[in-house]
């Protein structure tokens, strides 16, 4: 009961293909090199806060004008020899994070997190015609319980008013669009055995994303 | 904007509600208190194996027989003052684990989860006709890439082979059974706090746990 035809096989001791084992999981997802995708670069993009202090400064006032902030991350996969990978930015050679942005308050969660993902990679003098960006299932979430750096992925015990949620889409590649990276940006595929169990050097929440992505089965392409 | 009746706000000062941010979720999980179930217990259960080495050379018997070995996990969520907990099967006042356990070669997968279970959980002289387990979604797979301890959440490079496949799905409770628990067990509730970080405590696959129900809601009756 192999899968693979006959012709192709490559041992002449074929493993031994057990009963299905995919009840119950979400369709297979397929992957492609990151060369499928179509890539430029554009002029550098500031970061919005000068120090973790400003931006906590602006995440109270956010709260204080109308309550909790939506945060929005994309996942996008690829794969190199057949092992996936995670796209991440990396800023001035250091540290590194999913693309993304707030939401403004009064803007719906899709179309919002559109306009960011566009913001940071649209290249410049686009038409705002182009394709809107294809948004996939929700991977998990992060709770801001405080005005403070920590975050859990879960709502802490007797916090009812967190301050911000930050959610984790997959956007599948390659979409019909030209991904345009900001110059002061690299865009960097990181394989999953670098993330796994490696909080120390990409944080918590990036070294978490094997486990957020475990329930998926791979296709390479 | 608020969801809370008006008349329920404990709170003079009511929160400012942010526009939805539930776009691309699964439905929300309903939590009930474990007292909810029907629970009894039952005579003790042997442990399959009496070492690690037994272990492993079972599953490597197994393997040379019928191909990679199928192990599957329940994750049963039930909460205690608003904070979600899931429960784990306590051995002799220290080792915990998830209630599971192998596949049979020529047993399809849900039926043999179901009979998993039975096995574990069904009061003594139960008749065969009693309800079946409901199995909800997929969480995450882990992978045994050799006959050796270690999993991991992701099929690590170059391996084509893997030798177990072990894969944890929600089971929503409560059931219409009654659950009853072997004698030489404990069936605990661990609150997520409990487990996120403290692998130290629970081992890599418990403290994760949070993380695989990060993309969920929960609501608590
Ligand atoms: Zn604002
Ligand atoms: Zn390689
Ligand atoms: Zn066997
Ligand atoms: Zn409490």
């Amino acid at each position: 009961m192999s899968t693979i035809p006959l012709n192709l096989l490559k041992s002449s001791n074929p493993p031994i293909i057990p009963l299905p084992f995919d009840a119950n999981q979400p369709p297979t997802i397929r992957l492609y090199p990151f060369s499928r995708n179509e890539i430029s670069t554009k002029a550098q993009q500031p970061e919005e806060d000068a120090s973790v202090e400003e931006r906590l400064l602006r995440l109270k006032n956010h709260y204080e004008q109308h309550g909790m902030r939506r945060f929005c991350e994309g996942v996008m996969l690829c794969h190199e020899h057949n092992h996936p990978h995670v796209m991440l930015l990396q800023i001035a050679n250091s540290f590194h994070k999913l693309p993304g942005g707030w939401l403004r308050h009064d803007e719906p969660e899709i179309e919002g997190f559109q306009r960011v993902l566009d913001e940071l990679f649209e290249p410049e003098g686009t038409q705002t015609s182009t394709k809107k960006w294809e948004i996939g299932d929700t991977l998990g979430q992060w709770w801001r319980p405080n005005f403070e750096t920590s975050l859990y992925p879960y709502l802490p015990v007797h916090v009812t008013r967190p301050k911000e949620c930050k959610k984790m889409y997959i956007i599948p590649l390659p979409q019909q669009k030209v991904i345009a990276v900001p110059k002061n940006l690299k865009f960097l595929a990181i394989p999953f055995y670098e993330l796994y169990e490696n909080a120390q050097a990409y944080g918590p929440q990036l070294a978490a994303l094997p486990h957020y992505l475990a329930r998926y089965n791979f296709e390479y392409v």
